[in-house]
């Protein structure tokens, strides 16, 4: 399971104010801790939701530039607004690079899947249009389909996609948490070489032990075929579960990763 | 999903003692232990693997009468013995029954199937022959077969039946997970109207941190379409499981057994 690490998000407000006062260190800490915690990719959102776009421009900007100082790994993009991630894009120098994300939104896919496209980057796409997130299973296709559609048409190839089946709070309808499990099953089936990737914490909006229900969700959504995850990688339960998914889906021979963790003990149950 | 206890079981040691003592509270206070925590069934093995059939049938019989008197749960009576399986059902007065298990064995098949015909039991048919548990998805689908050809042709329905597909340790061979999690699957597909069952512990023979992975499998394998599972409702982390896995599955409409259960401290984490 690919790990994104969702740490620094400018939502969360030690992040925002490490932007405002332009922390260095408190961001290079935050990437390298997510890094040595096992993510693969170190995601990058700039957006706080108020503010100006050349404030969020600039801010993008620096980020990207202090991350990939700090640590090795790639980034991912993370903005609706092509202009935001133009901005990074401006000041990344990796090679690998995951662009989050596209919906089937036209002014939206146009732009920002044709930033993906020049650069060669992966693309998270979400399985939704204009109408907000689906209720069903196969309204989320048909977003993902002239999604892909698009992409095709662009020379995208379906390995540089990562569908986002989207959650939403079982506490609100009980049939979502399956709703989501079967549009990966369904994204699988029908883009053997796409992949999927999800954010877990929709589904236990409104219920106690949170934690709890979305580390059962990501071994669900293990099995029905879920190849990357956006978490917080400083969380050693979360990041046990993604080495048991793996061993218990056959991707661990010898069950050495999981071995290697336990001996470190990162294996926390 | 239902929960059979699988406390009362001679092979736990502290059991072994109390039967040997005819200890008629140990065995009352671990039956009505199990009931309180959530068992639906509390399984009956009275087997030590020494000692005569005489004692086990001995055994068996005032295991029965000893925990009907404790509570109210039906039970599922454990052996792969007829005889020591008529020794319980000569004791049980209980309508519902679990009869745990056949296999494709013909000697064993024919007779334990004929004791749940009569019985009007539920049955547990474990997905192997006579040649130990297979490796193969497919195997373990062909001695399914045979079993419910048997079964059919007793007269007895699907709604009877209880299919285990087993599990090997996942240290000794990587596929083992997806082995007995596909095999749930084609169970299903194949038998809709029969359910199927499993124990958690084989999957992570050899490997540490057991129960976690234990707890995992039990969710990826809700999502493959368990019904039941053999456990130990003591164990409170995994009974959180348990409910967390019906209410993610759609089973539990307006979250009202999990925030039940939260309230009661039974759900942790």
């Amino acid at each position: 399971m690919l790990v994104i690490g969702e740490n620094i998000n400018a939502s969360n407000k030690s992040v925002a104010e490490a932007i405002a006062r332009r922390d260095e260190e408190f961001v290079a800490n935050l990437a390298r801790a997510q890094a040595t915690c096992g993510a693969d990719f170190i995601d990058v959102n700039a957006g706080i939701g108020h503010g100006s776009q050349e404030d969020e421009m600039a801010a993008m900007g620096w980020l990207v530039e202090v991350i990939q100082a700090a640590m090795d790994k790639p980034l991912a993009i993370d903005s609706d607004a092509p202009h935001i991630i133009e901005a990074a894009l401006h000041k990344y120098r990796g090679e690998r690079l995951i662009i989050n994300s596209v919906t089937a939104e036209p002014a939206r896919l146009a732009s920002i899947s044709s930033l993906a496209a020049e650069r060669q980057a992966w693309l998270i796409a979400l399985a939704m249009g204009e109408g907000g997130i689906p209720d069903t299973v196969e309204q989320r296709l048909a977003a993902c389909e002239l999604i892909m559609t698009h992409l095709t048409r662009l020379g995208m190839k379906a390995e540089q996609v990562f569908f986002d089946p989207l959650v939403l709070p079982i506490a609100v309808d009980a049939s979502q948490g399956l709703v989501t499990l079967k549009t990966i099953e369904q994204i699988k089936s029908r883009y053997p070489d796409a992949r999927t990737v999800m954010g877990l914490s929709n589904v236990s909006y409104g219920i106690p032990k949170r934690k709890l229900v979305n580390r059962a969700f990501l071994l669900m959504a293990a099995y029905a075929g879920l190849d990357a995850v956006i978490l917080d990688p400083l969380d050693t339960k979360t990041m046990s579960v993604v080495k048991v998914a793996d061993m218990l889906m056959g991707k661990d021979p010898s069950c050495r990763g999981y071995l290697r963790a336990h001996r470190k003990g990162n294996i926390v149950d």
